[in-house]
Formats: structure tokens, C-alpha cells, sequence
């Protein structure tokens, strides 16, 4: 498909206050959610739209921060009561993360209303909020080109039939290996991935935290590695900031061509290498197009071969 | 540097019986060893000599299996008594494995001895075994241009100073994420590289298993991803697959530039890819070199992003 130039990217999802028990410290009420880190991802590279709900409690100079990326947050609705909030806590090597409790507040409630403007948008990142809910979102936009979206374990093993409805109106689904493994019923990722796209998803990405990702489609199997840092302090939205930084890279090309989407995954990957080296999206808000450059370049090198792989045989 | 083209590479290292329980069931007496893998890996790309020690009870038939892929095992020498047996026991998903037992046997006293004819080679892969021993190896061939060495925990952790002095000669330490972190004391992998790397080996590869490898040389870092199987049945060996495909293939271009040894983490992934698809070495026996040409192939698909991954700033 492609695009016109003047797209934007569509991102519905949480917006969260974060408290993390991080090996370095605790921190409290951080600005999380997946929605705010796939939006601050994604706008280095496109115009973002952004949909969600906070509370009556979250406070005006997070939105400034966000639109200050110039992010679109007209679509964030105020509702009353309290901003959903989220507190974990991470082990010693930050390998694998508890889940001390979670507060939906206004979250629970949330149904996303798309506003007319929003409504054309060819690009839409479905951030992980109850499938019924992302159905929801691509109803309200019949014009809408190009699905990407996510999902968890909790909706996977919660809300099998409503998941299995979304999944034939998603073009790529972006998920971890242990959702895919979930979602599949497969050990094995390639196996999985293969029955996974079945179930609708023309194209499937599967993270793999510092691991890298893998992508699947038509044109066969794509890796791009995770960025080697000398530094990681939290990886809180490194995946939502992957998906976003991918979504942006594709509306910020206008099309999605297999090679074009294989480039995508060198900005995702870069996206989430930035968001892990802060707590919370600090780093995110802090970096412009120069640094992402610049560490493109550096994945541009990491994976260079130099050569012709060939091999007389 | 610049070899000759009738270069050869000298594999030493340990050969063996391995007692596999795998969750695909019992298998004993599994042709094995370090310098087994090596070569059978490496012959695909160079002439190989390989050199250790076998017991009075090693087939005849096992090596000439290993003669038949062009194997030079001249230096394989068999002493009285029986030779080195690992058992080993693999986890369901064959993540971890424990070892059961382990008879040193004749490989209790083996001294790498190098004949004449073999201390012509320029390359040379030293296998895991005693840091001494493969100090003593390195004396023995004074015109050695190129020296590949690996080394495990249980000489890290026993035999600091006699490593310390082996890594001084060593121009590519080839090793595993844990034995990096053992090594260094460093728990981050790039960190961790940079301290090996003062320690002597100008350039290190850090295996992950399936999740690919990493080199750190003076151009920089790169990475090689481990290619996604549909099946994986055994992971005997692998690493030391691994290490003679990349070798072999160094000894194939005759020379080791910064783009050379990227092109050859390629071949060592697929060579570790080719051996984890069989129970023991079966799979690198069965292999030819149009086999190893159709991998690397679906290796530079993997890769191939297409185009050119600038970004305007």
C-alpha cells in the first residue's frame, strides 16, 4: 500500500502513572502507558495522533510534555477519577519483572472515541487494550489503510474469541515471544509465527526484548538485532516504543513495501534501545532526529557485512 | 594479515563419547568433542588437521567417518585406556543441561603434541581444554599467524593465571555469554567485551546461542543472528561448530580484514545452526557444501534490509 504524505499515525492506548521499583531507586507516578510510549516513539520519524484517558489527577504538564513533540493529545480525553497506575518491580538484572499491583481507575471504563479529524488517518497502532476495544477503533475508521497492533497473555488466555476477530483485520501484529507462544500454542517461534498468520495478521513481529526481533511475512523471515548499550536502567515501553518507532518509520515513508518495513524494524529497534536508558521515557523526550540518526547509523554498522555472502559450491 | 592459499587449520581440542538424554530420548556412546565439532564444521570450508586423543576403544569406524569429509587425523592420537565420556542431561525445551557424569580417561594426560607437518599451518583453533595446554600448543608452532581460542568456567574460575597468559597470545577468544561475564566480572556484554579485549585478544565473539553472536574487534561491533529453525534437537556442540565454521572459513579467504571475519560469523551461525539439527555430529556429516551455499543464503535474506538506512535530520 501506499500513502499520501500528509499521513499521521493514529496510536490508541494506555496513559499511565508508572511506579517502578527499579534496581537503581525507586521512582514514583512516572508517565507510562503504552500509548504515551509508542506516541513519543513515533514522533521523531511522523505526525502522531494520540487517543486515551487520564484522570482528573494527571497533570497538564505531562500533556505539555508530550505535545511538546509535537504530538496531537486532542484526542486524550479527561475523565473523572483517577489515572490508571501501574507498579512493578524489576529483579537485580532487570531480566524479569513482577507486577506489585494495578490500579484501571479511569482505564476501566475507557472506549475510545475517534474524533472526525482523527477519523483519516491511514495509519493505526492498536496499543494493548481489551480487544473488543481495538475492533472498536477500526469501526470508527473505515478508511483506515494499514493495522498494526498488540496484544498480552492476559487477553490472549481472557478473550480468545474477541482476539481472534481483531486478528483478521490486523495487517501486522507486533508481539513478544511469549505471547506468540501463547497465542499459538507453539514452542518453537517459527512454527509459531506460521500459525499465527494464519489467524489473519498479514505480517507478524516478534520482540525479543535485547534480543532483537524477528519479522515474518510474504517475502520470508527478517531479524534486526537489539542495540548492544553499555547501560541499561529500565525497560519499561522499550516494546511499545518499538512498535511506534516502526509505525512512524512506515506513515514517515508513505508505504509498505517488504524492504520498507524491513527498515522499519532498524528505527523500531532504535526507538526501544533509547527508551531503556532512562527510567521511564525521559530518554524518549529527550532525544531528537540527530541522536536517532546518529544510532542508525550505529545498527547501520553493527549489522554490516560488507560483502557478498556467496559460497562456490 | 595474509595466509597462503594451501593453508590448513589446526583443531585441538577434546574428542569424545557423549551420553545425550535428550527429551527426544537416550542416546550413549554419541561421537562428541570439541575438536569432533570443530572440524567436521570447518571441513565444509578448508583443509583441517585435527589433533587429540581417542582410547583403545574408539571405532576405527568414527574416525574414518571423520577422514571421509577430509579430515587429516593424523594427529589424533590413541593411548592406552578409555576415552574422555561426557553424560549430559538437556531441560524439555533444551535450555539448560546438566551434566551427569564426566571420565576424563586418557584425555586426564593428554599434551597436544603438534607433528612437523603440521606446525606449518597458519591458523589454528584451540579448543577447550587446560590453559596450559594450549599455551603449549602455541609454542610448538612458532610460525602460527592466527590463533582462535575458547575456554569454560571450570578454568576461569581454576586457572586464572595460566589463562591470563594463554589470552595474551590470542588474536580471537571465542566464548559464550556466561564465561564473558565469568571472565570479566562484568555483567553487561559490551562493557564485559571491552575489558577481555585488554586483556589481550584483539577481537572477541560472544556467543548467544539461538539468539545470535556478537564480534567486538577495533572497526567495532557486530552482530550475527542465530538463524530461527523450525526444529532444534540437540545443542551438543554447537558452540564449537560455531568457532570451526568461522575459522575454516578465515583459512578459505586466506586472510582476516575487519570484513572478512564479519562474513565469517555468518558461516560459523550456520555451521552451529546445521549441528543443533541432529542428535551428535549426524547433520554436519550429512552436509555438503551446496547445503552450506542454500544456508548462508536464507542467512543474507535474514538480513537484507534493502536499502540504505539513512535518516534526514
Amino acid at each position: 500500500m501506499t500513502g499520501s504524505n500528509n499521513d499521521s499515525l493514529l496510536v490508541v492506548g494506555s496513559i499511565a502513572f508508572d511506579d517502578l521499583d527499579m534496581p537503581s531507586g525507586e521512582f514514583r507516578s512516572v508517565l507510562g502507558g503504552s500509548a504515551t510510549y509508542a506516541s513519543l516513539a513515533a514522533s521523531l520519524l511522523s505526525p502522531v495522533r494520540t487517543v486515551g484517558v487520564v484522570g482528573a489527577d494527571f497533570p497538564e504538564s505531562f500533556l505539555e510534555q508530550v505535545r511538546a513533540r509535537g504530538v496531537d493529545t486532542s484526542g486524550i480525553e479527561r475523565a473523572e477519577g483517577q489515572t490508571f497506575r501501574w507498579h512493578g518491580r524489576y529483579s537485580s538484572n532487570l531480566a524479569s519483572r513482577t507486577t506489585i499491583d494495578t490500579q484501571l481507575n479511569v482505564f476501566a471504563n475507557f472506549a475510545p472515541r475517534i474524533l472526525s479529524v482523527h477519523r483519516t488517518c491511514s495509519f493505526v497502532l492498536l496499543g494493548n487494550i481489551r480487544p473488543q476495544l481495538q475492533t472498536d477503533v477500526l469501526e470508527q475508521m473505515p478508511r483506515c489503510k494499514y493495522v498494526a497492533a498488540d496484544t498480552m497473555n492476559f487477553w490472549i488466555a481472557g478473550e480468545p474469541v474477541a482476539l481472534a476477530l481483531l486478528l483478521r483485520r490486523v495487517d501486522l501484529l507486533i508481539i513478544n515471544d511469549e505471547e506468540a507462544r501463547a497465542l499459538s500454542g507453539i514452542d518453537n517461534l517459527v512454527r509459531a509465527a506460521a500459525d499465527i498468520r494464519k489467524r489473519g495478521p498479514k505480517a507478524l513481529v516478534i520482540k525479543r526484548g535485547e534480543f532483537g526481533s524477528l519479522l515474518f511475512d510474504d517475502t520470508g523471515t527478517f531479524f534486526a538485532p537489539g542495540y548492544p548499550l553499555e547501560e541499561v536502567l529500565d525497560p519499561t515501553g522499550a516494546g511499545d516504543a518499538f512498535a511506534g518507532g516502526l509505525m512512524g518509520y512506515l506513515v514517515s515513508r508513505g508505504e509498505v513495501s517488504p524492504s520498507v518495513v524491513r527498515q522499519a524494524m532498524f528505527f523500531a529497534s532504535a526507538l526501544g534501545s533509547f527508551c531503556v536508558e532512562s527510567v521511564g521515557p525521559a530518554r524518549l523526550l529527550a532525544i531528537g532526529r540527530s541522536d536517532l540518526a546518529a544510532r542508525i547509523g550505529a545498527f547501520a554498522r553493527l549489522v554490516d557485512h560488507g560483502g557478498n555472502l556467496g559460497l562456490s559450491v
